[in-house]
């Protein structure tokens, strides 16, 4: 039987991979990367350093391109509707064509797997289409999430109380419907204007190039709009979340 | 200038420790363990057995009595707030009399620091107290909900959708007023009923006991029950966690 680990990385920082993660790489006989094109290179390159120093015995890398750049094929678009779907297809080939039988193939998920991430439900959209037959297995990993209020050393909850997490289009569009709201996935800084909270921010969490920044949002989001900015900029990407907390 | 560590040690598999944690371990000279002197001794154990795997040079271990919570009191935040006075104060002894100035203190967590866990508001209590000054680092573990989803393999997210960490008491209060909806503290199961969900289950998650259940809540809610009921008098203590999911 094909054996699949979807592994969590952690969330930046290589000394975030857990035991378990670093035992799962080091049985690993096939790393799959879906190279997304585009300008994240440094994170495929973090990737392969991973591999590079948890790898153990003959290993092979399996890489496959992003379908997003293959959207003008009409063959595409006409087998399948959505950017998911198209992905499980390329992942399913790799599965198919580059793992043997009784081996096992790894996907090196930043993070943790259950957290805003497709891979999960790329596997399971696989598994349905019961095109190819594996056993699988899902290794957590940290977060950005308590990379973020490990790093601002901040509760996410504080005590008996709920936290929300959510998106940055939500946030936008109903606000901050509780008092601890953790948002991901935001790149218009939909945290302006929310003047009751405080704001604990962060970009490339456990990267060299971290930033962080935390006060009442009416005092620090300039700072953070021009410090995202200005990084986005320079670096080319992004990954940034923050915990808005009601101020009392 | 006296050091402290928070470590997230992970939700109970001793892999769960991340690279971060063992070298925190590592780098520690002294290891405090407030005792519950409750029935949890298993949780004191293997903290004491991380200690001794990844523990270097000479190092020391300094235990205090955690202080007693009135469990019956309605009043759960007070009651708790007290609670962690008293707790901060007992800790604040530790820091002073058993840690030299340059040395380095840590506190090993459950989990993820971050989440429903006390030591960080602990930690600030007493420095804003300032009887004695420290400068302290939080490292970042894996939660029992990412412990959990990764056993079930399942997002913790849905595409684009939130997700609503809370507590049993509330849930019980509340009723599930999200589609996703991560429950934590719940000793009532408080799911029975949310017929229109469908429920991942999991107690001592990581661990050799580790119980999974998962299913529309009207078909299992019974089976948990009687399983939960059954371990807690078997091991004397329980921890479990769910996530409810709203059935289309």
């Amino acid at each position: 039987m094909k054996r699949l680990l979807v592994i969590g990385i952690g969330a930046g920082d290589p000394d975030h991979l857990t035991l378990q993660a670093v035992k799962a790489i080091a049985a690993t006989d096939v790393f799959f990367i879906v190279d997304k094109g585009e300008v994240k290179h440094e994170l495929v390159q973090l990737r392969l350093d991973l591999i590079a120093e948890h790898g153990r015995g003959p290993y092979r890398i399996a890489e496959a391109r992003d379908p997003d750049r293959d959207r003008d094929t009409p063959a595409y678009t006409a087998a399948v509707d959505d950017w998911r779907s198209r992905r499980s297809l390329a992942c399913e080939t790799l599965i198919r064509d580059e793992l043997g039988a009784d081996e096992t193939g790894a996907f090196l998920v930043w993070g943790d797997p259950g957290v805003y991430d497709s891979t999960l439900a790329i596997v399971e959209e696989i598994l349905q289409r019961g095109e190819v037959s594996f056993e699988h297995e899902v290794i957590p990993g940290i977060s950005s999430v308590a990379a973020l209020t490990a790093r601002h050393r901040v509760g996410l909850t504080q005590v008996g109380q709920p936290v929300h997490l959510t998106t940055g289009r939500r946030l936008a569009a109903w606000g901050a419907t509780a008092d601890d709201v953790v948002v991901m996935l935001d790149a218009h800084c939909s945290f302006d204007g929310l003047d009751d909270f405080h704001i604990y921010w962060g970009a490339y969490l456990g990267t060299p190039d971290e930033i962080l920044v935390s006060g009442p949002v009416a005092e620090v989001a300039g700072r953070i709009r021009s410090l995202r900015a200005e990084a986005r900029a320079r670096k080319g990407w992004i990954m940034d979340t923050y915990l808005l907390r009601r101020m009392r």
